[in-house]
């Protein structure tokens, strides 16, 4: 089996795919699903997250549908129209019972809509469902297990380098794996960097979330494998524009 | 001072930058011109290289000027036409006097493209001539140096990240760095993966390299400061389908 591990998105993505962006979408997306939410609507851009649940007549009337919730950020505060930001505290503290999230973010939604294009399996990773997302990959892949951070930016990111060492470290307990340079490097990482909290609060966007007032959301998103809720892309479901994630 | 290291080539740069591709393409650019060449010119693809030093004529004759000889590769071999191929070993064992080598790869040439376009200095970076390298952007930076990473076929290579650990070890002992999660990731790498050797040739590139009996130019590139020669563009000369690289 083969483990890869992209720091950035690349695509060409042909079995397994591990979606990493644990600042904070991946991390975000675990809580609304923990909190009760049918199902996660990752979509390409904000306008069209919002025209999922708002319907305009021709008088200019915005119709809104009960069922979705919008949740997304650009550059770490929450967009207009939205109903929530991109936040695991903010999510942890509600209640989603029966209802769909419609995400957008600056860059793991992206880099979902990429593995997607491609990959026969795509999973949502973090820190907080590690263990169980690693253990899901292994099972359903037959060659190749992707892991794909997101970065910043088009940027790589230190914190999702870290998180893929975790899923590396994981994988590799779990079996043979032939691995890439980009796992060797994000093994080194893992190894090298402390611990998580460590590792993500002196990355470069945990400092930006420090400064932004979101330092509770950096330290939920550093605990590791306290979730056993896998986001699944649901191929049979969804859009182009809006991918379906539920809880595996 | 900032240090940016950018484990793909992104693009922004404002200052002064490095740009790495130690198997080959920089390492091979210091060899030419430790070996007499007056210039490299690194187009923007094999046909602009082709074109520099040929004219055909209506019956479709081909007029050569003996000023420039081509050197360049695909996957690691050489292009039809070219007079070389992309290693340092070659290089080393001839004598490029008076002439220009054009050069054309598949990822070096092309980061340097991308540094050119905002980049005030851009220089050539190895490991051959890493202790200069870093002493010379030292030296020409006024706000910012930029490491940039080539990587292989838009992914980030092991090689390459190393030796972007090496220059920025040198540069902090220079003085006074904010470093980016790039840096940190370069460092880190530089600091745990063994001698250069060892990181070059177990990188995919390297064995690659090895596979293709091209093992002698991974062990070559692998040698560090061992040239005080950098490759440095010169602003005023070439044009944006050859950049113009003299001795520094």
């Amino acid at each position: 089996m083969k483990l890869r591990v992209d720091l950035l998105p690349h695509g060409g993505y042909s079995d397994t795919v591990l979606v990493v962006d644990i600042l904070r979408a991946t991390t975000t997306a675990v809580a609304y699903l923990e909190r009760g939410a049918s199902a996660l609507l990752l979509t390409s851009s904000p306008e069209a997250a919002l025209s999922l649940r708002d319907t305009v007549n021709d008088s200019g009337e915005v119709t809104r549908n009960e069922r979705y919730l919008l949740g997304g950020e650009r550059g770490g505060l929450p967009l207009p129209g939205f109903d929530f930001g991109n936040s695991p505290v903010e999510a942890a503290g509600q209640n989603f019972t029966g209802r769909e999230v419609v995400m957008n973010t600056t860059n793991g939604t992206a880099a979902a809509h990429i593995a997607a294009q491609t990959g026969k399996h795509v999973l949502l990773a973090s820190l907080v469902n590690a263990h169980a997302a690693a253990r899901r990959a292994r099972a359903l892949a037959v060659e190749e297990i992707a892991i794909v951070c997101s970065g910043t930016d088009e940027r790589v990111s230190l914190e999702d380098v870290y998180a893929a060492g975790v899923l590396a470290e994981y994988l590799l307990a779990m079996g043979e794996f032939t691995v890439d340079d980009g796992a060797r490097i994000a093994l080194t990482i893992r190894r090298n960097l402390g611990n998580p909290l460590e590792a993500l609060s002196s990355s470069g966007h945990g400092v930006t979330l420090e400064r932004l007032g979101l330092g509770e959301d950096v330290r939920w998103a550093a605990r590791i494998s306290e979730s056993t809720v896998v986001p699944t892309l649901d191929q049979g479901s969804g859009s182009p524009q809006a991918l379906r994630f539920i809880a595996g």
